[in-house]
């Protein structure tokens, strides 16, 4: 009997585990060995929910795993927990870990085929204070758990979230229902730097009426401590925020230090750089997926950098049909992303005009005020729909939306419409369901794209 | 001075209206005059709202009417209410009309260019006592306030609504709202029969629970009277069903009698045949557009009616245009509908098993079961959600929901996919918006889509 083929698989998260599952549910393990390194103490974790489990919304940690590491286990998956990957050595086809636990003891395993899954880090400049006690990223379920340790045990009740992105604005949400005064400081003159400055100040308003403090412009300088080292107040150029509880919600970079060791190629963002099928390029035996890649933007032509749940998993699942001898392949994004702040949704797909101006497209924008619902049916609430239209072509080329209740899987439209390269014309005569407690007879977006087909041909050539 | 081009539009609804505004928008009066005809009190108004209206949940009929007969006026279209007309003479290019309320009162109008919206008229079967006071369509604003008033009127509580496709379903959510006890009385075995049999059981089992009685496999043979001649019950071959009133909701079909008369042509279910300009094919002169003609389904690649004021309204804008001396064309639909009946909601978009098997393609379905936010997140809600994919090449060919909140507007990701001719693979890959509140990991379509690319490689060839 032939021996069984090796994969390793280095993260045993939402990449990591879709691919080995994907890949045990095609090949027995007589035909493919499955090793997995997880250094945290959780798999296929949604990191996603945790603003919602801080927020109390949502039981955790356990809820937030999709699989456990016992039923990884039982599908035949040699999953080491606790255990970090330190070296990758690709001349000899050998991964070396250590045991975080266990007295740090070190082993070599040995591979036919490596997936790196290793994800993401958060953004925490170098600066006096940062890492003192009270003061939290919220990348893992462990970081979850340290914060909300961090909220059982605090008196008082101010937070300040540094950086007004999507963690940002979840993890204010967050704080405001465990009963904090949030205060968000954001470097950028606008909350949501993922959307156009104009459509980033409805968020600031809105915010605003929410109670939420929104300091722009803020260039955080340090952390100031208490006798016993604990974070007390946040400082920035123009003054001091007293704090009880500091969370960081500054973005990620890719993690791939251990790939950048072993000389693999990084794209601008220092993501992984794979072909199609998910295969790290040039490298016949390595793939990578999830936050620690780059993945192609369908729109820009350019390959980005985007760290998402959603993601993450269908690399895992085109990872795994591909190392089990399959195929299928990711063929890239359109740059979609979906949040809310309380009550407020916030979406956008494609491109802003920073990054349409950047990839050399020339354009016209539009806004309009929709509704989700027929005018006259009760709960209808009102959205701004902005969009972005190739000139000449009248190509769709981006949707950001701002609005309550009906205004975010909205994008989804557009979405869809971008991935098929549509015009903004097309789109106006697009088959959406309408009823009226569902849409008004044009939809939003369909209001939009119908202003973008008259700003396309006003704008000649 | 040149005189002005005389526009006549027969019916003043959506279609009508949204053409003669948009060709108003594009000439001024002194190059076009616009005409409009109008046989009932209002003008622009949505039908579809009328539910909602005899439920309570939104005002009428005032709220209903998008644009009211002075507005249009005052934009120097001349408007004809409660004026009926009643032969198209397109040799002499004139029409002939009758005011309804001033003695009738007939006038011939000349027309360089017409257009026909004239509607759509609910089926109304030939039974012993169907016109007795008491039973009730439900297609214009008129019909709906005629149904309030005998509500009004009644001192019953129990309700039989005829018919459980869309109108059905929606009226008898609207009378329990008015606190009715609904008997649904359906023909075929399945209520929907928008949704393919194993999706409208879904439907059935959920308004059972709502406690609407849903007879199925009902002929229904006639109404009967009481001494006064109003409607008491309706009788079926196999009993009788007391009602205090009686609501039609059989679907309608295309009001096409002066387009018949003047040989327009006409397709299979009655409705005028345009070609993409909405010109009625063969007639240089003559457009039509809404709920009296039938549209090119794209899937199925043959024209059907679609009675539906989404379609109308961007008919209107379409001939609007054109009338106008601009070019604009409406490419078709994908059969996209979205409904709701308490809190249960139904969409389908692209072809029925039935359907699909009629235009000839060979093809798989799949069900799926899928949550509407991520499971853990408070408020997700279950939904099934059924593919069908062309065998081969994969195409997606249809997709039916059956939700609740969250569920319907999913569809709009698999019209936009249908029109676009996206294959289910490639549908896996969709860039949707994602985040906890908002959808799993994995969209429900996207689970679906998932399943069947699975089904067409199972299936070959």
């Amino acid at each position: 009997m032939a021996t069984a083929e090796r994969l390793v698989i280095v993260g045993g998260d939402a990449a990591g585990m879709a691919a080995a599952s994907q890949a045990r549910r095609l090949k027995k393990p007589e035909e493919l060995a499955i090793t997995a390194f997880e250094r945290s103490h959780f798999t296929s974790y949604s990191a996603c929910g945790i603003p919602y489990w801080v927020g109390g919304q949502v039981d955790g940690p356990d809820a937030l795993v999709a699989r456990t590491a016992k039923e990884h286990r039982a599908r035949d998956i040699d999953l080491r927990m606790r255990t970090e990957v330190t070296e990758l050595d690709l001349d000899r086809g050998r991964v070396r870990s250590r045991e975080l636990d266990d007295g740090g003891r070190e082993t070599w395993t040995g591979f036919d085929k490596l997936v790196l899954a290793t994800g993401a880090t958060p953004k925490r400049p170098p600066l006096p204070g940062i890492d003192a006690p009270g003061v939290h990223g919220v990348q893992t379920l462990d970081d979850g758990q340290a914060l909300l340790d961090t909220l059982e045990k605090s008196a008082g009740r101010r937070a300040v979230v540094v950086g007004a992105g999507y963690i940002g604005v979840e993890m204010a949400e967050a704080l405001i229902h465990r009963g904090y005064e949030v205060t968000v400081l954001e470097q950028a003159d606008q909350p949501m730097s993922t959307l156009d400055p104009d459509m980033g100040a409805l968020v600031h308003e809105a915010m605003c009426r929410m109670g939420i403090e929104t300091v722009l412009g803020a260039t955080v300088t340090g952390v100031l401590t208490d006798e016993e080292g604990r974070a007390r107040a946040v400082t920035t150029e123009d003054g001091e925020y007293p704090a009880d509880v500091v969370v960081l919600g500054l973005g990620v970079r890719p993690e791939t230090t251990l790939a950048e060791a072993a000389g693999l190629p990084l794209g601008e963002s220092g993501g992984l750089l794979t072909d199609l099928a998910m295969r790290v390029r040039g490298h016949e035996t390595v793939w990578a997926g999830g936050d620690c890649v780059e993945v192609l933007d369908l729109v820009s032509g350019r390959t980005r950098h985007i760290a998402l749940g959603t993601h993450a998993n269908k690399h895992g699942q085109v990872i795994g049909a591909n190392v089990a001898g399959g195929y299928a392949t990711f063929p890239g994004v359109v740059g979609t992303a979906v949040s809310k702040v309380c009550d407020l949704e916030i979406a956008r797909t494609g491109l802003l005009e920073s990054q349409a101006h950047a990839a050399g497209l020339r354009f016209v924008t539009v806004t309009v005020e929709a509704t989700s619902r027929a005018g006259y049916y009760p709960g209808t609430r009102p959205m701004t729909v902005k969009m972005l239209a190739e000139r000449r072509t009248g190509r769709l080329l981006g949707v950001q939306i701002v609005g309550r209740e009906g205004a975010g899987k909205r994008v989804d439209i557009a979405a869809v419409a971008l991935t098929a390269g549509m015009t903004v014309e097309r789109m106006t005569a697009l088959d959406l369901g309408y009823a009226p407690p569902f849409s008004p007879v044009w939809d939003p977006v369909l209001v939009a794209a119908r202003k973008a087909t008259g700003a396309v041909r006003a704008a000649g050539g």
